[in-house]
C-alpha cells in the first residue's frame, strides 16, 4: 500500500483524509522525522510531541493567509514537511539546507523567524493588531510551550493581550517541560489543571445539582481553608488565564486529532478577544527512548534508531569541564551558588545540582530574573556563578549592567555556547557577547584557551570580588596541547610563543588556532609571536603594544564578530599608542548574522581555518 | 509645639509614637518633601503616596538587619529621611548630594541599588535564599508598584518565588499607575480586586449561609457564564496570586498606618513561603495638584508650591519635536504605528495617541514585548515607531537583535533620553546605546544635530524599509542655529565647516558643541573642519578619512561612552585605512557609571564643555 507520507504534499492533501487516515499519517511522519534526525541530528522529542497538533492546525487554519507563530521554533519539522519541504528536510540543519527553525526565506508559511524562547505571543499580537487596523479577517495563532510561557517576554505579552480585545489564539503546548524539567508557580498551576482532566465528565451531574441551589453565587466565599481549596480546585481550569483576560479552553489531549480540530474550529469562529487553548502533549511521543528520556532527545546529534544510542562520539566539552571545576571549588567554598535558567544539563550543572542541592537554583526560562536574583545573592555575600548560553545573555543585558555592574557585585557570568555554535544557526550563534559586554563598565572579560585555563579562570573569578564574564565555546578544546598554564593575573595576557615577524593576538578557542597558524608560518620561515589575550577587559595593553611595536604586523583572531571585540580593542591600542606603519588585520565574523552549518564548515566559509588564516598572514 | 519632623531621626524614634502621632508626623513629612522637591525637582507623586506605607514598614521591620528592596526606588524619600539623611535630603539629586534612588553607598539601610523597574522580587528572592542557606532569620521585603509588576522580570520572579517555599514578603503598592495610566490584564484584575474592598464585612453573614449548604464544595463548578462570573468575583481577592503560589493578604488602605502595621506584623511571623500584601495607595496623596495630576508630578523640575505651576521654563524638547513630526508623517502614511512601554507622555506621543488611537499602543512597562510586537507588525507591513528611553532599551536588546535585525524588519527604534540625562543618575544615563547598538548587524544608527534634523531622520527612517535607531537626548536643542539642512542620505555625513588644522567629528547633540569649539578655535587661528557624522552606522568612511588625511589631527565628540561609540569607529577607520602620523582624541564619557548632577555640571566635570574641548584641541 502506498504510504500517506508519499502522497501528501500540502495541507490541502491532508484535509482530504479522515481521522483514521490522519492517525496513520501521523505515525508515518514520526518515522520520517526519526529517520532524518537520527542521521542529521536535531530537535527530536519536541517534534514527535506535536505531530497531531500540527496536523490539526493545518487541517483547520489556511496558511499562509492565517498565521501560525511557533515559539522557539524547534518543533516545526512536521509543519515544514506539510508546507512543501518534505524532500528538502533531508538536508535539515546542513550547510545550505533546511534550517532547524522557521525561516521566512524558506516558505511563505513560516510567517516569522523564531529561535529564542517566549516571543510568539508578542509577535502574534503585533500581527493581529495589524490585521485589525487593516480590517482583515484571518486568524493569528501562537503555539507556545509551558516552559517558554514563563519567560518574561511571554508574560508581558499575555498581560497585554488579556487587556486587549484583539482576537488571537494562544495554544499552550503543555508537555511539562522546558529544556529541563519545568519549575515555577505557573508550572505547578498547570500540573494541578492537568489532574482535573476529567471534570467535563461530571458536568451533567453538576449542572443538575447546581440548579437546585437558590442564589448560589451569593454564597460562595472564602470561608475555611479547606472549602476555599476545594472551590479553587474546581475552578482552576480557567482561573489564572481568565483573570488575565483570556477565554480558556482545555485541557485537551494533544494527540487526539479529532478533538483538537473541533477546539480549533470553535476558536477560529470566536471573534471577540484572546483565547488560550490548553493542549497536553507528550514529548518524544511514539519513540520509546525519547519518551523515557526527553531531555536527552531535546537537541541531539545523530543516533542509532534501534537503541537510541548516540553515534556522535562523546568527547568532553567545555560545559562539562566547567561543571567539574565548579564542583571542586564549591566543596572548598561555601559561598558559591549556581544559578541557571533552564539549562542545567546543557551548562554542565547536573553534578553540582546533586552535590549541592541547596546551593543550586534552576529558575526556569527567565534570564532576567536569574541575573537579578544572582545580584541579590552577591550583595548579601554569596558568590553566584551563572552559566547561560551566549545568545540568551542578550536577554539579561540590562540586568548585567543595572543590577550587577553598577554596584560592582561579584557575580560570575559564565557565557556558554559563545562563538559559533553551528547547526542551530543565526539565532543561536554567540558571536556578539565579547562586543556587547566590552562596553559595560566594571566588568572583567576573559576567555580560556583550553579546559585547564577555564578552570583557572573560574577559580580566579570566584576570588576576584568583582563582576566577571568568562566565555567559552560549545564543544571541546582544540587539538593543540598547551604545556604551560601560568596563573591568571587580572589584565595579563600570556605570550605563548615568541617571534619577530608577526604578532598574532588570539582569545579563547582561537588560541589553539593561532598555534596551528604559527606552525604553518614556520614552514614558510615566518616567526609569529603568539599572544593569548586571556582578558579582553582589562586588555593587556603593555604586552600587546610592545609586541606590535616589535613586529609592526598584527592579526587578531576571535570566535566573535570583528565589530567591537578583540580586533576593535587592539585597533584602538594602535591609535592610542600612536604606533606607526603597522599592518593590521582583524579576523573573526563580519558584521552579519551567520547561518547554520557545522562549525568547521562555517569557519572555512569565513576564512577562519588555520590554512586560510596563515595565508592572510603572508 | 515642636514638630515631630524635628525630633525624629530614626526608626527607633518613630516606634515611640502612637498612631495619632504617626499620622501627624506623616503630614509633616509630606510638607518636608514638598518643600525639597518644589526646589530641587524630583519624584513627587510616588513619594507622597507611600508616606504611611514607609512609616509602617519602618515601625515593623528592623533595618538594616531586615531588608527592604524598593522597586524602581524613586519612592524612597521618606525612607531616606528616616535613615539618617534628613538634612542631606536638601541636596537631593544635586552634584555630590543625596541620590534620588536607593544607593548602598549612602546608607546600610539601602540594601540594594534600584532605578529600573521590576527588579525587586528577583533581588529579594536572592537575598532570602542567601538568608536560608545561612540559616539566618531576618525578613526580606520587596515593595513594588502595580505598574512595575507587569514587567517581565517581575513576573519571572513571581513565578519562581511562588514555586519556592522561600519566605519573602512582596508588598504590592497598587496606585493604579505606572508612569502613565496602567494597562494590561493584571491591571484590570487588580482594579476588580479593589472594587471588592468590602468583602470582609459580609464575611460573618456568608459564613452562616455557607454552613447551611451540604457538600458545598462538590457543587461549585463552571456552569453558566453568569454563575461563573459571580463565583470569580467573590474569589478574586486571592485567586491569581494564590494560583502562582503566594499567600495573599489585602487589599488594604495604604494610608491607614495601624492596619498596615498589623498586616506587616502578621506577615513577619508567617514563615512558610511567599506572601503578597496588596496595599492600595493614592499617588500624590495630600497635595491636591499632584493628586489631580499624578502624571505631571511623577518626575518634575522645581515648581511653585502654592499653585503647582512649574518654575522651569517649558522649552520645547526633542521628545516633543519627535512627537510633532510623527503626527505629521502619520497623517500621510497609514502604515505608521507607534508603540511605547508606559512612556507615552515622556516620549512625546500624547498628541499621536489622540489623533490616531487605533494606531497607538501603550503596552505597559514591557520593553521586550513592545519590540517583539513591533517586529510582528513590521513583518506584516506596518512601520512601527518605538520610542523608549536609552537605558530601558537595554531591556529589549535581545528583541532588537533576534526579532528585528535578523529578519531586517523596518522597525524605527527611537532612543529617547540618550546620552547624559542628569539628576536621575547612574541607572538612567543613556551613554551606552551607541556602543551596544553599533555591534548589531543590519542596523542603521543615526543621531540628529537639532530638531529639524530629527524630523528629517525620522522621515528618512520611515521610508528606509530597514531597522533603524535614531537617538536623541533629554531636553532641548543647543543654541547654535544651523542654517543648512541637507537631505539625509544613508551613510552620508555632512561637513558643516571646512578647515585645515583639525577634524572634529561629532554626532547628535555634540554637533552644536563642535560649532562652539570651532568658534573658540578660530580666535586662536585654528581652522577646524567640523563633520556632523549623522550616521554612526554605516559610518561615512570616505568623508571622515579624507578629512583626517588632510588635517592629520582628529577629535571625536559624542554624548556616549568612549568605549565602542563614535570614537572607536573613527579609530578603526584610521587603522583600516592605514593613516599615518595622526593625532587622535576621543571625547565622551569614560568607561564608568556617571553619577547624578545637572547635565551641565556633568559635562563640565568630564571636560565636555566647549572651553574644555577647545583646550584639548590645542
Amino acid at each position: 500500500m502506498e504510504k500517506f507520507i508519499d502522497k501528501i504534499n500540502s495541507a490541502e492533501d491532508l484535509r482530504k483524509l479522515n481521522y483514521k487516515e490522519k492517525k496513520q499519517y501521523a505515525e508515518e511522519l514520526r518515522e520520517y522525522i526519526l529517520d532524518i534526525v537520527s542521521k542529521n541530528g536535531g530537535h527530536l522529542a519536541s517534534n514527535l510531541g506535536v505531530v497531531e497538533l500540527t496536523l490539526a492546525l493545518h487541517s483547520v487554519f489556511n496558511l499562509p493567509e492565517d498565521k501560525i507563530i511557533w515559539d522557539v521554533g524547534h518543533q516545526t519539522y512536521v509543519h515544514k514537511i506539510l508546507t512543501g519541504r518534505k524532500e528538502q528536510m533531508k538536508t535539515l540543519r546542513q550547510l545550505n539546507g533546511i534550517a532547524g527553525f522557521p525561516k521566512t526565506t524558506e516558505s511563505e508559511c513560516d510567517c516569522f523567524n523564531t529561535g529564542h524562547s517566549s516571543t510568539s505571543i508578542s509577535v502574534a499580537l503585533g500581527m493581529a493588531r495589524t490585521r485589525d487596523i487593516r480590517k482583515e479577517k484571518h486568524s493569528v495563532v501562537a503555539v507556545i510551550g509551558d516552559g517558554a510561557l514563563t519567560g518574561g517576554m511571554a508574560l508581558e505579552a499575555l498581560n497585554d493581550a488579556g487587556f486587549s480585545n484583539t482576537n488571537i489564539i494562544v495554544i499552550l503546548n503543555d508537555n511539562e517541560m522546558s529544556i529541563s524539567k519545568n519549575v515555577g508557580g505557573i508550572s505547578r498551576f498547570l500540573s494541578r489543571v492537568r489532574t482535573k482532566k476529567f471534570y467535563t465528565k461530571s458536568n451533567n451531574y453538576v449542572k443538575k445539582a447546581v440548579a437546585k441551589i437558590p442564589k448560589f453565587g451569593d454564597f460562595i466565599i472564602r470561608h475555611t481553608r479547606k472549602l476555599k481549596y476545594s472551590i479553587k480546585q474546581l475552578m482552576i481550569p480557567n482561573m489564572m488565564f481568565e483573570d488575565m483576560g483570556f477565554k480558556y479552553m482545555g485541557p485537551i489531549d494533544g494527540h487526539d486529532i479529532e478533538k483538537l480540530e473541533s477546539y480549533f474550529k470553535t476558536a477560529k469562529q470566536l471573534l471577540d478577544g484572546p483565547i488560550l487553548i490548553h493542549v497536553v502533549t507528550k514529548k518524544g511521543k511514539g519513540y520509546k527512548p525519547a519518551e523515557e528520556n526527553p531531555d536527552k532527545f531535546h537537541g541531539i546529534g545523530s543516533f542509532n534508531l534501534e537503541t537510541g544510542e548516540s553515534l556522535t562520539p562523546k568527547k568532553k566539552d567545555y560545559s562539562k569541564a566547567f561543571g567539574e571545576k565548579l564542583v571542586e571549588l564549591a566543596e572548598k567554598n561555601e559561598k558559591i551558588v549556581a544559578v541557571t535558567a533552564a539549562m542545567k544539563d546543557g551548562t554542565g550543572l547536573t553534578e553540582f545540582s546533586k552535590r549541592f542541592p541547596n546551593r543550586f537554583f534552576d529558575i526556569g526560562i527567565a534570564e532576567q530574573h536569574a541575573i537579578g536574583m544572582a545580584a541579590g545573592m552577591a550583595k548579601d555575600g554569596m558568590i553566584p556563578v551563572v552559566p547561560i548560553y551566549s545568545s540568551f545573555y542578550q536577554r539579561g543585558y540590562d540586568q548585567v549592567i543595572h543590577d550587577v555592574c553598577i554596584q560592582k557585585l561579584p557575580v560570575v557570568l559564565c557565557v556558554d555556547r559563545a562563538g559559533i555554535v553551528g547547526n542551530d544557526g543565526e539565532t543561536h550563534q554567540g558571536i556578539l557577547d565579547l562586543s556587547f559586554f566590552n562596553v559595560v563598565p566594571n566588568l572583567n572579560i576573559m576567555a580560556p584557551k583550553d579546559f585547564i585555563e577555564l578552570g583557572d579562570m573560574l577559580e580566579f573569578a570566584i576570588n576576584l570580588n568583582e563582576p566577571v564574564v568568562i566565555r567559552y565555546p560549545r564543544g571541546g578544546e582544540g587539538d593543540y596541547k598547551f604545556e604551560k598554564h601560568e596563573p591568571i593575573e587580572k589584565g595579563k595576557a600570556e605570550i605563548i610563543e615568541e617571534g619577530k615577524d608577526i604578532t598574532i593576538v588570539a582569545i579563547g578557542k582561537m588560541v589553539d588556532r593561532a598555534m596551528k597558524v604559527s606552525e604553518i608560518l614556520k614552514e614558510k620561515n615566518i616567526e609569529a609571536e603568539v599572544i593569548n589575550a586571556r582578558f579582553l577587559k582589562p586588555i593587556d595593553e603593555k604586552t600587546i603594544v610592545s609586541s606590535i611595536s616589535k613586529t609592526k604586523n598584527v592579526i587578531t583572531i576571535e570566535d566573535n564578530s570583528v565589530e567591537g571585540g578583540l580586533g576593535t580593542v587592539v585597533s584602538e591600542l594602535i591609535v592610542k599608542n600612536n604606533l606607526q606603519n603597522i599592518k593590521m588585520k582583524k579576523l573573526g565574523y563580519p558584521d552579519e548574522f551567520v547561518k547554520h552549518a557545522s562549525t568547521g564548515e562555517i569557519e572555512k566559509l569565513y576564512g577562519l581555518d588555520a590554512e586560510a588564516i596563515a595565508k592572510s598572514c603572508i
